[in-house]
């Protein structure tokens, strides 16, 4: 430990992962206990619950990005400073909060209200993501493709928190049109990391040039 | 990390096992939270319970051969690619529903609506994992033994898909053949590898010929 | 991984232990969701909680114990095995069932079919552990500090189960005595290990010697 | 393993990390199930329930102190004793009350007895975790930082512990006194190290000189 209270990389850093590892994935899980058994047993009970379904759909492939990037962006952390940690915690908080969004949204059949909830919790954890990345980054960027990793990542971010944000005054039109814009973020994170270099990063020369 | 994005295997792939550990490790645990605590206290009460006692069993079962085959499949991962990411959530987020599936299951005594959908749940992870089971071949079989190990596995994993898939009609003659379904293939999984290897790849010769 | 299937010590058992650690840390945690939180709020409302608090701290230190016993186990062994994976996922099978009979025990005020069911319920994992042991010290003891740890540890499991059973016939003339049976074996799995040798293990001669 | 049973630090340390990283994920997440969604879609009932978030915010910030706090403390246990076993086993028993004590707070809204009793679940686990500090210490601290660390760690744990207990008498003049000292606590300890080094370590000359 250095004078500021930095801890090395080594398990430091694995137990930053774990820990979030065990988070996101009870985020993940308890989801899914929003999904109650219908006391009658027919099909037509089954079938009304498919507005909890879809949001469960939703926020599952929303917490599953940010698994897969959280893992990405860590790998590129030199040492675990304060700054990483709390801007971790704080990145956990918000993603705590989309079970509670998500039930809301499944429970009132994406009405506009619930809609407005639920693009907020998905504007406040891209919004800590992207100070978690400014963390990741201050601690020094190891090689080119770390920092080209950073540019790319940063530009992403404020476009999913742009989208998002964008979705507020179009779910007051119509709530579907506001979880179209969550939809929408989701399937362009979820792209192959070649295709979406293409599109956030076009002007930085590749490592090797 | 390469051009398309692909992660070296070291602590990578430890986190994605580490993930899923702890996604399968709540899975299998909230399962356990639909055994409620019956108001009055007697033994009639509790035998009342038998339906949803043995349908934590089955799906019990059910999770753990999931952790013990996914254990040895990541063990054959060469590198950690955007498919075998993605289709290990998809895999995850298939199992997730095994609790709901499991609670209906109980609550509703093995009824023919309630075993559909039980059987529904377990086809969805058998080919979710058939597909990572290619996504992790795709990253490259380091010797024979891998290569052994993923043809032998295939053929396992669509026996399986292949005798839940019957189970279906044989639900709409009686539940019970359903249920005994599900209990066969849990039982075969469940045999030692070596008399698996038996059944399943008995033409090709072992690693050392 | 051998032709018998069994995976070599390395990550592999790590990821046993870090399965088993996640089921254990959830079936401890999930055990406090019993203690609802009264309507009311008064000092009387939260007294009224006692039974529900003691039957919480018993179970706790009832699995806080199996981890602990399940960490130095787990360190002897040589090789993963089918058999020590299943032995594995029997106790905590076993364990996951915990919850619900502590639950059951602290609603109904340590009444008698409770403390019986919560007795069966600690002498069904005492069971599993001897089954692990047995499959952990097939693996082939290392050295003589593990021979000497698998026999005082076998013995410590076998009067564990004892006692136990012991607590049925006494439950019948009072639940009290029953779970005083469950408290004294807590008791002496907690003292130190040195102490536990030479209880268990007075006659085989220390290992440097 | 030596003769008292103490165990080599290698991996022991690492699975207690682990075992308590998910102990405190848990807890963590499960706080925010008392978020029930409202039945009722409108912006008034999703306001309603401000008492709980505050709660939860409050309660989050607690336990991931306590993991950023144990992670520091943990990297300088130089074996893993029984004593450090079970004095971590008991500061996560008493952290595992804080969920509880947290809904009772928020659905009390801040009521005095609900304070009185939020402010005991938060000095449980300030004397176990000077419990575990003496633990650790006790495996023999390996360097002048060390030393330092542990002195300055053990002034700030007293100190944490004493605003509480001041807090118990200012609750009963008024509970917002009682919460007041919570988020002081809590604010202290979310300082950089550095600037806390400067407050609780001044007269000890730092490591280098």
């Amino acid at each position: 430990m250095n004078e500021a209270g930095d801890i090395e990389r080594e398990d430091s850093l694995t137990r930053v992962e774990a820990f979030s590892d065990g988070v996101l994935a009870i985020i993940i899980t308890i989801m899914v206990l929003e999904l109650k058994t219908p006391i009658q047993e027919s099909l037509s009970a089954l079938w009304a619950l498919w507005p909890i379904f879809i949001a469960y759909v939703l926020s599952y492939a929303y917490v599953a990005i940010y698994w897969v990037n959280h893992h990405r962006l860590l790998g590129h952390a030199r040492v675990v400073t304060s700054g990483l940690l709390w801007s971790n915690m704080l990145l956990l908080f918000t993603l705590s909060l989309i079970p509670f969004s998500t039930a809301y949204l499944g429970e009132h059949h994406f009405g506009r209200e619930a809609t407005l909830l639920y693009l907020v919790t998905m504007i406040a954890p891209a919004l800590a993501y992207i100070l978690l990345q400014s963390r990741v980054a201050a601690t020094g960027a190891k090689t080119v493709a770390s920092r080209r990793y950073h540019k790319a990542s940063h530009r992403k971010g404020l476009a999913a928190a742009a989208i998002y944000a964008l979705g507020i005054p179009l779910t007051l039109l119509s709530p579907w049109l506001g979880v179209a814009c969550a939809a929408l973020v989701a399937g362009f994170w979820m792209l192959p990391w070649s295709a979406m270099d293409r599109l956030f990063l076009d002007r930085i020369p590749p490592a090797g040039s």
